[in-house]
């Protein structure tokens, strides 16, 4: 396996956003995750990266994330560090040059999660730019890829290739908490590139980053798909083969968070049920990143139900994070 | 050693309570935990998990019970991760369902400590019916089964067989923090059942919960042992092999906290010193699963003399908690 | 490499402050820092400690330091578990003596970082007493050794033996954050053992302790150098080889925060910039062990310059530090 993972020629790369890679990067992705996947089932060990060391940095909680990456590398046999900045000397005079020069003379990697809208791209940018080892995101305030990779991965296992297939991406009214608009972004960028065609939908004030809006329709010009944006909830689910209906904040239109609890709270309506499931194809598939806001964001019944891959997504997190880490450091 | 591991057929067990497990499975673990405590002082590597990952989910703080965890997967060749709910997104809507069904898809065990009193075991047994690994307790509101075992390897090793010896439980005032019941609960509950008498004594508010208090008299039936409560404090003392003084709150009794310290501070003459420990057999061994409130449950002068075997109890921690993994994880 | 590191017959010793150590036993660990360091470079394995522990008990924050011990201890085939007294039972009535017998149980060394004025070096020592472990220092309030072994091999691989050269420890101003003294104090400790030539400068009130600054005069008597203390700035620079300008408290001088801060802003001129850095020799080194407080304690221009070696400097923390693990645990 190592010479094939050296000849992809991935080694020191960063890995901010799907954007980066090319599609045959991306491929290459693919199939090691699932090579990962077969060999952990079978227990084979795959120690690609023994005694090599992970920083992950995390400026936002998490479950999925900080564990999949943890357990990934300790999977491929190395060490992950989990590291908060309330822990470290960033508030002591440590800037993103500093922390990412001396992180890159101890380990092999730094992993960042920074979901501060207007700050989280350009900390990471900017680690990148200083650092000798990769830089992986683990989501900024931008963007998402490795929930977006595990999600790719979910959907062909479940429905085969791709390409041709109906994405649905529908806006969810859940006013407990403004989430980030990093999925939806990351979705509608790189789901066009693998050939996939993907419906946006969300009340007007919900619009993304326009030149994020711009390069997924750039992106599906150049995969041969179709991107198109709606304002009614039902559009991502008709006629869809995958529904990812998810929550975020008005964050183009508004930093007001008080404004932007009350504009969530405009669209209840904008809820995954069983009824909106019945839009689809028979065979549609349920996803969510997780956690998911039940009874606001979707009914436990379609949640927990037959057509909810939701653990499914989830383990592929692992698996795709194991091929990015094996790819790069 | 891994035959025998496997041929105890406890792979994907759970373990909230010794009162899940027969006396024979606890007797598989004790022997496995006295092997692998012979074989690392013989500096004989153990790597029976290796790569494999325990998640260790803490509501509460921990010294002993997180580093012996720690410690021991990393001895087996493993790896732990620390995890706080402050850290995941526990706060951000993910209900134990999600937790169970996540980390199940990543790693081999999930270990968590919650005291919340009428919480706890609550949160333990609803992730053990969704998780498809074991879950294993590092103490809840209502057992801490690790301690227990490691206490009993304790009585073991220092007086030879534990059948006819006699155990004190005694409740002692320590006003500065009140302390769950899952000790001493713990001990009248597997004590009696490997043939020891237990006398528990305490001070009428303190009672336990009185279903532990019936299983406990059940199982010294069962065990062939006696089990008796006392509201006197030197009960515990007398004629006893081993005494284990150790404060609690009165929770079974009231839940308000000023009412809780003004009965923990009207009892102050439950400490245990130097004349009370006269009362017991010559060989009668001083136990506490720390940390010990000195001065208050316990003079200096009894913790760090001769009978105390405090730090011996608080290494088997270690070895008895790697028994339990290699067992079921 | 194990028999040369058997042979140096430091198993099991603390290392609390390079004066414990002699002269030829602080060589042994430089030469096995840089015998690690090259075998890093070439990628060959130094699984010297397998699935060893080494704790690590935070008092203060830290990104270096946590960073560099525990990828070591990584790099070594170990496993370090990050400890902080919030998550301990310290505030549960864990006194340093438990934390020292249960830790000395499970693991195989103790690291801490307690800076508090006062306080960190006598629970450094308390725990030492009582721990059958190594300790090791990660800096308290008096001492900060495994700094300083990183500045020296980083000056021996620069500039060749240290032997004969200048180097100046001179105090600046950064109000924001008041700075521990352990830095200058084993500067001034050890360098003059080694034979390097101390220039020490400060203004009056920001003294180190009188113990310290009597006891490298005596060492550099002992070491063949000169050891000199001064009130101006600019001595440290003259005619140096190596040069470290760092802020730090005026602590033995006053206790009060706010007189401390107003002292700190006192002396704004004590700032290290181009016109200082010109003093020195021209192949003079910049040092610093970071985080720097940028344009106040040092221009960007000679941080990020030519003469700065602050990169190197902090790699070699890890290298140093890993020779120490191997030489004791």
């Amino acid at each position: 396996m190592h010479d094939s993972i050296d000849a992809a020629g991935l080694k020191g790369r960063d890995f901010l956003s799907t954007q980066d890679w090319s599609v045959d990067e991306l491929e290459t992705l693919f199939a090691l995750a699932a090579r990962l996947k077969a060999d952990r089932k079978a227990g084979i060990p795959t120690r690609l990266l023994e005694d090599k060391t992970l920083y992950m940095i995390f400026f936002d909680s998490s479950t999925r994330t900080r564990n999949s990456f943890e357990t990934g590398i300790t999977q491929l046999g190395g060490h992950g560090i989990y590291l908060s900045p309330d822990k470290m000397q960033i508030s002591h005079g440590e800037n993103a040059r500093d922390t990412a020069n001396v992180l890159s003379r101890y380990g092999e990697a730094i992993a960042i999660r920074h979901c501060a809208f207007g700050e989280g791209n350009e900390y990471l940018t900017e680690v990148a730019e200083h650092a000798s080892v990769p830089v992986l995101s683990m989501q900024c305030d931008v963007y998402h890829p490795c929930q977006i990779l595990a999600d790719y991965l979910t959907i062909r296992e479940k429905l085969g290739s791709g390409r041709g297939l109906k994405l649905g991406v529908a806006w969810t009214s859940a006013p407990n908490y403004v989430r980030p608009i990093s999925v939806p972004q990351s979705l509608i960028l790189m789901m066009p590139r693998l050939g996939i065609d993907v419906t946006l939908a969300y009340p007007p004030e919900f619009r993304l980053l326009p030149d994020i809006e711009e390069q997924a329709q750039a992106n599906a010009a150049a995969g041969d798909a179709r991107f198109e944006i709606s304002h009614r909830f039902e559009d991502a689910f008709e006629d869809a083969d995958v529904v990812i209906p998810k929550s975020w904040g008005p964050l183009v239109h508004t930093r007001d968070h008080a404004e932007g609890v009350r504009l969530i709270e405009a669209y209840p309506d904008w809820r995954c049920d069983a009824n909106r499931m019945a839009l689809g194809k028979d065979h549609m598939l349920y996803m969510h990143p997780l956690p998911a806001d039940r009874g606001r964001e979707v009914t436990n019944e379609v949640i927990d139900g037959p057509q909810s891959v939701v653990y499914d997504e989830a383990e592929n997190r692992l698996h795709v994070q194991k091929a990015l880490m094996a790819l790069t450091m």
